[in-house]
C-alpha cells in the first residue's frame, strides 16, 4: 500500500502522475525532454544513465523500467544493461560512456561541483559541454524521481511483463504523447 | 567559471534556464506548479520546504534565493526563515508544517519511504495525503535542482541585492510568466 490513497492502482510513478495531473504534466515533459529530445547522447545511452542511476539509489521501480527502455534501444540488450549496473568500470561500453557514468554517479551522491578528474576523463574521451550537461540534468533528474518513486512507497507491477509491455510502449509512443505511457487509463 | 560554457553570464539556476530553453521550460513549469500552484501548503510554506531542504544541501544559491522568496509570503519575515533553517525542531512554526519540514527531511537524505513515526507525525497535526504529497515532491525536486546548480559549478550572484529583487519578481510574475523571473534577459 502506498503511503498515500491514490486514484488508481498503477505501479510506481505511473500511478502518482495519473493521479496528479497537475505535477504529472510537467514531470512527464521533462523525462521526455531529457531521454528523448535532441541530445548528442542516443535514447539508449540516456535510459542507461537513468537506469544506472536508479540503480545506485536502490529505487527498484525505476531501475527495471529504465533498464527495459536502455535494453530495448541498445545493440547489447540486456546483457550490457546488467554489466552496466553490476560491474559499470568493466562493462564493454565506450570509455566515453564509461566516464559519463562516474560524473552521474558523483551527481547522485551529493550536491557538490563535479570533480575536475571526472570532467577531465569525459572530455578526453570527447564529451563536450552538451554531454556532460545532459549526463548531469539525467542523473539530477532520477534523484528526484526516485525519491518520489520510493518516499511514498508507490507499489511494484505484479505482472511478470509490465517492463517489457512498458518500453514497447515507450519507446513507439514516448513518455507524454501515449496516454498508455503514463499508465492513464482514461 | 562554471563547468561548462554557458550563453550567458547568469548566477545559479538562472544561468542553465536561460542556456538550455529545452530542459528550461519543464524545469521552470515544474517548480511553478509545486510552488506556486493549488495546494493546501500555502505559497510561503512551500518555499520555506524548498529552502529548508536546499540549506540542508548547502546549496548556496537555492537556500538563498527560496529564503527570500519564503521570507516575502511568510509572516514571520527573514526572522522566521533563518529560525527554521537553522534550528527546525524549535522555530516558531505550526506543528504542522514542523511535522512536513521532518518528512522533506527524510526524503531528501536517500530514496526510502518515508517512516511511519514521521508520517504519523504529520497526519496527527492535520496534514492530509495532499499535504504529505506535495512536501514529498517538493524535497525531491529539490534535490535535482540542488544538485544540477551544484554539479556544474554555477556561480553565485555578484549583486548584494540580488535575491531581495528576485524575491520581488517572483512573487508578483511567477517562475514561467516572467521573462525576468528565469533571469532571461531577451
Amino acid at each position: 500500500m502506498p503511503h498515500i490513497e491514490l486514484s488508481n492502482d498503477l505501479p510506481g510513478i505511473s500511478g502518482l502522475l495519473a493521479h496528479r495531473k497537475d505535477t504529472g504534466a510537467p514531470l512527464s515533459q521533462l523525462v521526455e525532454t531529457l531521454l528523448r529530445g535532441p541530445s548528442p547522447l542516443s535514447r539508449g545511452e540516456r535510459e542507461l544513465i537513468a537506469a544506472y542511476v536508479s540503480e545506485l539509489n536502490g529505487t527498484r521501480f525505476c531501475s527495471a523500467s529504465h533498464s527495459a527502455f536502455a535494453a530495448a534501444q541498445l545493440e547489447g540488450g540486456q546483457d550490457l544493461v546488467k554489466s552496466v549496473l553490476h560491474q559499470a568500470d568493466t562493462a564493454p561500453v565506450s570509455e566515453r560512456l564509461r566516464a559519463l557514468l562516474r560524473i552521474a554517479a558523483e551527481v547522485r551522491e551529493e550536491p557538490h561541483p563535479v570533480s575536475d578528474a571526472a570532467l577531465a576523463a569525459a572530455r578526453a574521451e570527447g564529451a563536450g559541454d552538451t554531454e556532460i550537461h545532459d549526463t548531469v540534468l539525467i542523473a539530477a533528474a532520477f534523484c528526484m524521481y526516485n525519491r518520489y518513486v520510493d518516499a511514498l512507497d508507490t507499489a511494484l507491477p505484479a505482472e511478470p511483463g509490465y517492463y517489457t509491455e512498458a518500453a514497447r510502449r515507450i519507446t513507439s509512443q514516448g513518455y507524454v504523447n501515449s496516454k498508455a505511457a503514463a499508465g492513464s487509463t482514461d
